[in-house]
């Protein structure tokens, strides 16, 4: 559900409100039956919100069922801000979410926008999903990974400083994100995946006049990860290999830190792109915005990020069933 | 002229056979006579390739008039490769064509592209263009901005390890990037510029979560400027500041590192994009792409870039010239 003082009681109503959408899974929100039951109000939606738990609900689609073991009434909580209540059911869905997947009632899951401060401030101190669900299904290896239509980029560290980024780009680390992302290329759907990883100085070190790292950390992981068969290139300058990927010619970057990739994603202009967490036992997508408090409840949210999330956890779920009963 | 073995002198021709290039400046040549009547050839051009210099050049479309004061015979080099000759000629070509604008004989110098092997082995130890003209006219601060349609982006260092890039990070250096800026969009005709920062961690720092820089270096930096009058937002994060820009929010980015501004640029899918060099006494363009030796001699290469930076170079002289005039 996201943060109910945010926009994704809204997004998950219009994504659900689409038949297309139990074309390619079962879905079962998870949070607060009275904070969706007042979006769709807003909305003027004639979906039919209800409580279910994942042995019980239908899913069919004309019905919004909300798995919502709290049952507390949040219809009252004013939008546009961070409040403690909309942080811990925000937080709490999240957590019930995972343990649903931990526990293999569901599949997937696929989380709308939390807001770090609300979540913060009822207790949980965690810079984002990531760091939360890291934590709770005890995956410290777990790694953010941008996918966009034409551009999916995996991220060998996010939210640390610059100076620690840089610390924790090592032979081991980068040979990590390789093998975490061509696992994840194969569930999206690419039979051999094609990676390049982006070098971490300028011009990729050129031969070491701008810095050692290139050619000391990097270049040993794509040969550990060629001599594992994998398709690796690099490593390659930030200048141009985003356009590479884009023109087809890699299927997924490595970035060896959050803006390297994050700059890339976003400035090629895509608006549906999406966030999945690699590395964890369990698949988890997310939008890749924010809770929008700016525009909470006036109804004019778009949830195409959302559709696209719901879309991947799905292909990504049947593949990893499909890979695991042969 | 560039290096007479990639595609300088094919650019070169394709940019002076237009009519429109002589409505905005005085082109004038800098190079081989020999290389550049060698391409015409190739591309069946009917221009007529002669010797000039900038007193007895008549600037008139239908010939190309270069100025050779070496008259060396560069018809034999062979194309697509590093040489000394094309090293050397390609830097001697850039040294003198400053030289005739810090003597006052030209307005301002639009580079093609140098090989760095190339002029290496010639004996000019400079990672590009930036560095040795930066040494030839004494100005150390020279920074690089990089233009393209909708996005100026001048970055607070270049050709540098990304550890030595962070150490580079102060208040002073990220000042005077911001008033270089400042000026630059000023004789590009924007009367006003708005300016952002990018900061230098995820988030802009995130109030010191991600790293002290944001706060400690470039906030005082914004600060200091806006205390001159200058409009200047940040720091901002990098993941939606180019976009912004792109949106027409901001007429121009600060970037704190080489990657972080290219790879906006060049994501972004610009590919007029040019490069200014800023903070020296004379103006410089450039393209924003190399020798392209794979493809040189064969009549196929592009001339967008070097238009553009043509065009940027005119503009940036006569707007330098109003002001100086009043």
């Amino acid at each position: 559900m996201g943060d109910p003082t945010g926009v994704g009681p809204e997004i998950l109503i219009k994504s659900l409100a689409k038949p297309e959408t139990y074309d390619i899974c079962r879905p079962l929100a998870v949070g607060s039956v009275s904070a969706i039951e007042r979006m769709a109000g807003i909305l003027q939606s004639d979906l039919d919100v209800r409580a279910a738990d994942p042995e019980s609900a239908a899913y069919v689609h004309g019905a919004i069922e909300v798995y919502d073991p709290w049952g507390e009434d949040l219809s009252d909580l004013p939008f546009k801000q961070v409040t403690v209540e909309g942080g811990r059911s925000s937080a709490e869905a999240v957590i019930e979410a995972a343990k649903l997947v931990m526990d293999g009632r569901a599949a997937a899951i696929v989380t709308g926008p939390i807001h770090k401060e609300a979540i913060n401030r009822a207790g949980y101190h965690y810079a984002g999903h990531t760091e939360l669900l890291a934590d709770l299904t005890e995956t410290p290896g777990t790694r953010m990974l941008l996918v966009a239509p034409t551009l999916r980029v995996i991220h060998n560290s996010t939210h640390v400083s610059l100076r620690e980024a840089i610390e924790r780009v090592t032979r081991d680390n980068v040979l990590h994100c390789i093998r975490l992302l061509h696992e994840s290329l194969l569930l999206l759907g690419f039979e051999q995946p094609r990676i390049a990883v982006n070098g971490l100085n300028p011009h990729a070190g050129e031969d070491r006049l701008f810095g050692d790292e290139d050619a000391d950390e990097i270049l040993p992981a794509i040969e550990a990860a060629r001599a594992e068969g994998l398709d690796v290139t690099g490593p390659e300058p930030g200048d141009t290999v985003y356009n590479k990927a884009i023109d087809g010619r890699f299927d997924g970057i490595v970035a060896m830190y959050h803006d390297q990739g994050h700059v890339a994603v976003k400035t090629a202009g895509f608006f549906d792109g999406i966030n999945v967490s690699v590395g964890m036992p369990i698949i988890r997508t997310s939008v890749d915005h924010g809770t929008a408090y700016g525009r909470a409840g006036e109804g004019r949210a778009r949830e195409d990020s959302l559709d696209h999330a719901i879309k991947v956890a799905a292909q990504m779920s049947r593949a990893k069933l499909a890979a695991a009963t042969g």
